[in-house]
C-alpha cells in the first residue's frame, strides 16, 4: 500500500482523486501497488464527497506521518506551497506538483533538497497539463545539441488568438467569449499579459539547460496589443499570430529566454496549434524538431500528469537523471546577436520611408496603415529603425516578430 | 567507460557513431560515463572511415567481450537480428534496436529474454524515427483508460499523399516524385503497400495493451488505389488522406488494428501532418487526446532515439516498468461492432441507388462519378450496402473510411 496525501482539494485535486478511484486497476497494475488517498489538505470542509473523511486542515499530521510516501501539491500560489513543499522532502517525502509558479520561483531549491534527501521532485503537470513533454525532454532528447525549446504553453490565449483568426474578433470580444466558455479567469492578467506562459518557459528553459532563469529578467509581453488589422495583415503574408515562449541557446550555451507574440508561417505545425491546446517543440541536433502536443490544461489531462509522475516513482525509484537546475539572471549579450524578421504596423508613414529606416522590406497590402515586413534585425538594429521611422514623422502601432 | 559494439554500419549505424563523436560533451554529460563504440559489424569493410579500425565481419567477437555492454543492432531485416539480438541478451548484454521488423516479429521473446537475464531491451526508433513516443507511452500515459493509438507512421506515403494533395498529382507521379528524393526505395511495395506502417501499428498496439499482433492478421491496405478524384472529394468535404494505423481498444480491452488510408477532417492537427512527417496520437480518459510529432525517419533523427535509449540505461539501470508483451492473433469480434463513416465513390450509380443501398448518405458533387459519404456502419453492415449497390448495377471504384 503506497499512502499519499494531496495538498488542496480544488479543480486539479479533485481529478488527481478522482483518477486514482476511477482508474484504480490501471493505476495498481502499473505502479505495482494499491494505493490510498490517506490525506487531502485544504481549508474547506467537503461533507458530500466521497473522500469527506480523508480531508483535514492542519498540514502537520501528514508531515509527521511515516506512512505518507508521497505529496501531491495541488494548491498553487508560492505560499504556503512552498513551505510545505521544503517540509515534504525534509522529512523523506516524494513531492509531485502541478503548481508552475512554485516550481518557476523554487525550482531549483527543490531538486537540491530531494536529492539531499533521497526522494523525487517532478512537475510534469506544471507546463502543458496532460501533455508528456518534460518527461520526453528530460530522457529522450539531451543527448542533442538542443538550439531551441519554444511552445504555445497557455490555452487561455490560444483560445482567444484562434478566435480572433477564425472569426475575426476583436481582442475584447474574444477575452468576453472566452471568460464565458469558462476559459479566461475574471481576472485574466496572468494568461493575457504572459505571466503564465514565462513561468513555464522558465521552467523548458531549466530542463533544457540547467539553468532557471528568474522570471522577472524575462521579456514578457502578453497579447492585449493584437489588433484585428495585425490578424488580418498575419493572414496576408500566411501567417498565425500565436503567444510564444522561447528558449533559444547558443552554440557556447548562452540562452536568451522570451514570451512576445510570434507570427508563425502556416506551413509549420505550430501554426495549426488552435483553441485551447497547447505544444511544446524541441529542435537540436541530430534530431531536427520534435513536438509534444495536447491538452494544456483541465481536471483530467492534468491529473493524468500527476499520476503519471507518480507511477514513475513506483516503477523507476530515485531517478539519477533527475534534473539538477542553477538559478540565474537571463544572459543578454547573446540575445543582442540573435536576428529576426518583424512585422510592423505604422500610422503616417510611408513605403519609402520606411525603407529608409529599415532597408529592403516587403510591403503588406493594409488599407489604413503602413505595414511591412523588416529585413533580419538584431534587438538593438531593431530599435535604431524603428527611431528612425518615428523621426520621419510615423508612429508604431504593431511590431511582432517573425519565427 | 561503457563500451558499446553497432551491428550494421549503414545509413543509422553511421548516423549513431556520428552522433556519439560529435555530441560526445553532451552524452558523456548526461550517461554519466563516457562511451567507446569497441566494435562496428558489418559485411563490408570502410577503409576510409574514421571508425574502420572498429570494423569487425565476426559476430562472435562482440558475443564473447565481456566488456561490450551494449549492442545496437541496426542492420534491418529479422535474420541474423535475430539471432544476434538472441545472443546478446543471453550473454548478459542490453539491446538497443532502430529496426521494425525485428521488433514486430520477436518483441515478445526478447523482452522476456532480457527480464530473464537482468538486461534491458529497447527500440524508440523503431516506431516514428527520432520522435519521442514509445518512451513516453511506456512512462507517461498508461494510468489512463487507453482507448486509441494511432498515427501517420510512414513517411514514404504521408510525402507522396501531401503532394497529391498539394500539386493534384496522380499516386504513379507522386511515388516518382519521392523517388527521386530519396524519400522512396526503388522498390517502395514495403512503404506503399502498408507492411512498414503495419509492424509500428503492432508494436504501438503491444504497448498500450501487451498484446503483440501478428503481422499478417492486421488487415492493411496501401495508398496504391488513391486517385487524384478521391484527392478533391476528400477536399471537398474538407478532409485530408492519410495513410493510419489505428489500433482501437474497447472498454473490454479488446483490439481491433488496422492500417488504410483514412479521411482525416481538416480541423484535426493530424490532418496538418505534412511531408515525410510522422505523428502518433493517444487517445484516453482522462487525458484526452496526445500527440508527438517529428521526422520519421532519417540518419540523425533515427540515431538520436537509438543514443537516447542508450542514455536511459546508462541512467536509469534496468526499467522494472519494462514493458511486456504476449503475441497474439488479432481478436475480430470487437472490429465488428466498431461502426465509422465512408467515402464511397461510383461508377454507374446514381444518389437514389446510394440511398437505397446505404441509408442516408451526404453527396460529394464529382463530375465524373457518383461520391458519397455513408451513416455510420460497421464491417458487415458495409459489406451488404456495398453488395446491394453492386447488385443494382454499379460497381465501386473508392472505398475510405472517415475518422
Amino acid at each position: 500500500m503506497t499512502n499519499v496525501a494531496i495538498l488542496g482539494f480544488g479543480v486539479v485535486g479533485g481529478g488527481v482523486a478522482k483518477l486514482l478511484t476511477d482508474n484504480k486497476n490501471e493505476v495498481t497494475a502499473l505502479g505495482g501497488d494499491e494505493i490510498n488517498v490517506k490525506y487531502i489538505l485544504d481549508l474547506r470542509d467537503f461533507p458530500d464527497s466521497e473522500f469527506a473523511d480523508r480531508v483535514i486542515h492542519d498540514f502537520s499530521v501528514i508531515e509527521n506521518d511515516e506512512e505518507v510516501d508521497t505529496v501531491i501539491e495541488v494548491m498553487g500560489g508560492s505560499h504556503p506551497a512552498y513551505e510545505y513543499t521544503v517540509r515534504s522532502l525534509s522529512r523523506g517525502k516524494n513531492v509531485i506538483t502541478s503548481n508552475k509558479e512554485v516550481v518557476a520561483n523554487f525550482g531549483d531549491e527543490f531538486l537540491a533538497l530531494a536529492k539531499e534527501n533521497g526522494v523525487s521532485y517532478r512537475f510534469e503537470a506544471a507546463v502543458g497539463g496532460g501533455i508528456p513533454a518534460l518527461s520526453p525532454i528530460i530522457s529522450c532528447v539531451k543527448q542533442n545539441k538542443l538550439s531551441e525549446i519554444r511552445g504555445i504553453l497557455n490555452g487561455t490565449t490560444n483560445y482567444i488568438l484562434t478566435k480572433m483568426f477564425s472569426y475575426g474578433d476583436n481582442f475584447e470580444n474574444a477575452l468576453s467569449d472566452a471568460q464565458s466558455k469558462g476559459y479566461a479567469e475574471r481576472n485574466p492578467d496572468a494568461d493575457v499579459l504572459g505571466t503564465d506562459a514565462c513561468r513555464k518557459i522558465a521552467i523548458l528553459t531549466a530542463l533544457a539547460t540547467g539553468k532557471l532563469p528568474e522570471t522577472d529578467t524575462i521579456p514578457t509581453e502578453g497579447i492585449t496589443g493584437i489588433r484585428p488589422e495585425d490578424v488580418s495583415a498575419a493572414e496576408k503574408i500566411g501567417c498565425k499570430i500565436k503567444l510564444l515562449g522561447r528558449c533559444v541557446i547558443s552554440e557556447d550555451g548562452e540562452i536568451a529566454v522570451s514570451v512576445a507574440p510570434t507570427l508563425i508561417p502556416s506551413d509549420k505545425l505550430l501554426a495549426s496549434v488552435s483553441g485551447v491546446f497547447n505544444a511544446i517543440e524541441v529542435v537540436g541536433d541530430p534530431i531536427g524538431e520534435v513536438m509534444f502536443y495536447g491538452p494544456g490544461a483541465g481536471a483530467g489531462s492534468t491529473a493524468s500528469a500527476v499520476v503519471g509522475d507518480l507511477m514513475q516513482i513506483m516503477c523507476s525509484g530515485i531517478n539519477t537523471a533527475a534534473p539538477v537546475f542553477e538559478k540565474c539572471r537571463q544572459t543578454s549579450d547573446f540575445s543582442k546577436v540573435l536576428k529576426a524578421q518583424y512585422y510592423i504596423a505604422a500610422k503616417n508613414a510611408c513605403a519609402k520611408c520606411a525603407e529608409a529606416a529599415f532597408g529592403k522590406i516587403a510591403e503588406i497590402d493594409a488599407p489604413l496603415e503602413t505595414a511591412f515586413v523588416t529585413p533580419y534585425l538584431t534587438d538593438a538594429e531593431l530599435s535604431e529603425s524603428v527611431k528612425k521611422l518615428t523621426e520621419s514623422g510615423a508612429s508604431i502601432i504593431s511590431k511582432i516578430r517573425i519565427l
